[in-house]
């Protein structure tokens, strides 16, 4: 059996990586792909490396247009995807790869977001380890699903095994995030331009404003962080168009030593087939991740600072969004979580 | 029915983009992986990304480690892999990603490469357009086959289809590659350090001494070059990973319009899975092709010039080499020829 | 005695490197900077590299603003310092970095840029030669002065000498450039958006189009090409913010050898400079010029392809346009050529 | 008056720098090159960059050919200066961009780099803070001066001004630092290769390894730091050739607020001419430092997490060794501390 599959926001950079992914899917076929300015043309004029899906063409996006479909992925700026989404049927799978759907805290929304809230749909990290068990079984046969933000979904997987097995403290938690342009999407702003990012690492959000904060925070919070649970948040761009790199560290427990840090994160992450724990003395590099549905973690205690650093790699676009959409789906349906997704990098 | 697979010279980034490829490939099952320096290593710890194939341990490039297999791919270092693969049985499927099998001309060996000369294999470009029909005709069957050199496929294939309709001519043909370095392999090197590379851009090989340019001539001639086919190929090193960006320029025949050019290119390529001619005012960009078996072309007639203008892009580790590989593979063994490659690059 | 300076267009990519190479320059001092959108901020809020210049904040661009000072050089889009221009005293040294007073071919103009005609001003590349010297001459005593085009110039500077010696046909150059984003300017579009130009080479205005043909051609017709000249033209994004990289063939002229190619560039540049012919074997490199005045020159003949190969490295923004404008004024002004201006790139 | 100058290492990338910055510098002549492998050549055929040199050729490293010297400027290895600077007049200026003269604790260089102990000489960062005023009064009149490591110096400015201050606390601090690869060095190794550099983020020297820690925190301790001073460093390599990015943050002292943070790094940088504060809300980008002698700081506090971010950009090559060196000489021979250096960033 196949699904009929819709993608709101084919224009993007999210939503080409949907496809991406999906043209590879065996169980999932992309019938309508819907976008603002381009309507009418070729997806593969817009999008000229999805040569596979050279036969489908922008439509409007609307509710008429992503009605009937047995899965709809929206890949649309934040704000945008709660007015259609909700004329979709209930037994449609709708995946959020926005924001919208995200955070549980309407005053966390207001804080970091504003405009209309919306409310929180099932949040699509499958292999976050929370006091209730892993993320996946809430995502078993959920209708409404949202894709996490791809920096906060990169430092809760970090952080959250430590917090779980209370290894580590999740009050003063620091981490700085190298991280690729195309997570700030395609519409085009001077910060953004090659010749401003070329050659250069430019430092934004800095200081406690970023939007994924609040998100961080939830995750934690639902791995067991009290409310005193704190998060020093710092993305700098670098010159690679996808990838980030997130080095997060936290104070050990009293009494942790760097054989336990090492168990909670193994044990945490031992039979998933997307997350890896590299061994002693590896860490990884985004460009190992790219393209893949994968997280690879690092892992260090620095005795004399006190502190567990994990480093952290994955793809922006696919384990930090589309990828992660598509597990999600894979779990919601009942579908091996693994299907059309691959866990090997295109490197160098 | 399944293949056993080796691969010989897995450390090095053709190999690694051929386990890559081959990690997927439903017909084909990776048993066994050597190298030179690394042996008695996990596969996974020499190439980090190829996480799906972390089972594998890298052993001694030999005879005997290789004997078995119903394929063997070779990616070692120019003139590693004669002596051994003459000791393979000759129904094996033998595949060299060097350039050892390539030239038929032994004069062209000595004068590009020099040391021993071994025979050519078959060329293993099967969309190239021949007098005697499409290279892949050639490819049937085969049980020794010579992957080719990523630049001189990339412009072999920009030029053959407009020589072998008389297009134009193949005297004073005139190139020029931007290509990333991953294609000067894995070797360190000060001239290949990223502090050299990055924010430049470095010719190399300029007046006619890259040796890929008797590999060109060759292709060139099959497609009906006379002989005094000449070609003027000037190779710039770029700050991308991956990627071949070839711009080839011919001058048109008497009498031949841009339409006869459209026409002449759509025709050799109308059928071809992986090799898509753009339509009229499209060009290629290498993001497009990244990890993808594709190669794609834009062309343009230059009125003011006389000139033909052909712009490749490919990923010269995928259709560049590891792909061609394994299509070639496909063909050899009677499988559908695109088993196991995609055409869609990871872009942005 | 010191000169005063007004830049107008200072918020832009070539206005801020004119701005950071006359803050260094002994006898221009610069009091007026103008802009369009940012007028009233610091100079250095919208250029935050030029910390010299902190005092300066940014006015209007006026022909008011910009009268009563000794030099005033226009960084505009094209077609926008023409009106202003015209209201400068006649004594006034006006530079224009725009394209507005290139060409001395209305019919070019309208070709290929449209709109308002602009009488040519001089041509400001003073080490081109010319049938009747070197462009040098013109520039003394100048007070209105058209800087080049970027790539115009590399190209112009890579064949001149081969043609005004006879030792090259004008007629069928080919030439393809590797070239970084800043030469396209700051306005933000998705083209130049930094996940576009990283990881990939992009071509553009392919086949003949490019708006710096005809002054290419200009430039070789006062070395002494005739009216056959001809120029195949490519340019490639590449992802380095600056840089030229311009490689440039032609046919030798009959009974022409090595020697006289290497005789004809190394006479042409011998005195020059900032113009530099590397010896034999060697090829520049674009990191070798980044930031400095400096065209440098590697020459091959490839005997097979019939062909001179003249590869040119110089930065786009410093001896493509800002640096040859001052360059420019400091002959126009009798000062010492150099002044203010360095050769060194800062590498790696 | 001048001063006849050698620089030891002078076909490095530090060495590259010095050289760069000397030939502009108009106190310094550049007499004697030094080198290990290239020794006869040409400077300008090692360094293609350094065109206003191409008079001086390489000579040995040794201690007759370094003696006569007003300045020499050691650019080696760590471990190579030690022997051969023993052997200069004590009146003669040695600057080391190496490591061997940094650490006052033989415990640390044991525990780091082991092999033999050279004493420490004068700390090159003037702008430091410390509990006796600046370091700038220990560099007046010294003749023996260990130039700073670039990640050491990043974060020790960054972090000085609030530990002098007391609104700080030391212990605790994390940083992690975005570099480029060229402060590795020219030696050809596979990690530094373009390919693996190439769109990856790669973190290195994780968990408390890295050599410059102990550098930070004796600079750290000058400033008032404790004998709990504590630093979690992470470096990562990013795909620029050039530059430092280090984010920096630090927790407050109780009762300290935002206001206090700002009047303590305005405070401590106010007349600095090369260590620049930048307005409330703006944070640094490497690029605006490229080829400049200038470390430029932005300040946040995240009320949130009760952390200091202070980020700090500089050139490593430039600000981070070479400048520092050269500056650092300027003040020891009573010169102007600018003379020769600039503070505006080749940028874009």
């Amino acid at each position: 059996m196949t699904f009929s599959v819709a993608v709101a926001g084919a224009s993007g950079y999210a939503g080409g990586e949907l496809l991406r992914l999906l043209s590879g899917h065996p169980e999932f076929v992309v019938t309508t792909v819907t976008a603002h300015s381009n309507t009418g043309q070729r997806l593969v004029d817009v999008q000229p490396h999805l040569r596979s899906l050279a036969h489908l063409v922008l439509q409007p996006t609307t509710a008429q247009v992503l009605a009937g479909h047995d899965i709809v992925f929206f890949a649309l700026p934040h704000g945008a995807s709660g007015e259609i989404s909700a004329q979709l049927d209930s037994d449609v799978l709708a995946i959020d790869c926005g924001a919208d759907h995200r955070l549980t805290s309407r005053e966390d929304w207001d804080a970091f977001y504003g405009g209309d809230y919306a409310e929180a749909w099932t949040y699509g990290v499958p292999e976050l380890p929370t006091r209730n068990g892993k993320q996946r079984n809430a995502l078993v046969g959920a209708r409404r699903i949202a894709a996490p933000g791809c920096n906060a979904s990169t430092v809760a997987l970090s952080m959250a095994p430590g917090i779980e097995s209370d290894v580590i403290e999740a009050h003063d938690i620091v981490t700085v995030l190298a991280v690729g342009p195309s997570g700030a999407g395609k519409s085009p702003q001077v910060t953004l331009l090659a010749s401003e990012i070329l050659g250069s690492a430019n430092p934004y959000a800095v200081g406690g404003t970023h939007r994924h904060i609040p998100e961080i925070k939830q995750a934690l919070r639902a791995a067991g962080a009290g409310d005193d649970v704190s998060v020093s948040f710092t993305p700098v761009l670098v010159p690679m168009s996808r990838g980030i790199l997130a080095t997060s560290t936290a104070r050990l427990q009293p009494g942790m030593t760097a054989a336990d840090v090492r168990s909670a994160w193994e044990l945490a992450y031992a039979h998933e087939p997307f997350v890896h724990v590299l061994p002693e003395g590896q860490f990884p590099r985004t460009a190992d991740t790219l393209g893949a549905n994968s997280c690879l973690l690092g892992l260090a205690v620095d005795e004399a600072a006190g502190r567990v650093i994990v480093v952290a790699a994955l793809d922006n676009l696919t384990k930090g969004t589309a990828g992660a959409a598509i597990q999600s789906a894979n779990i919601a349906l009942g579908l091996p979580e693994t299907t059309g997704l691959s866990v090997d990098g295109v490197a160098p």
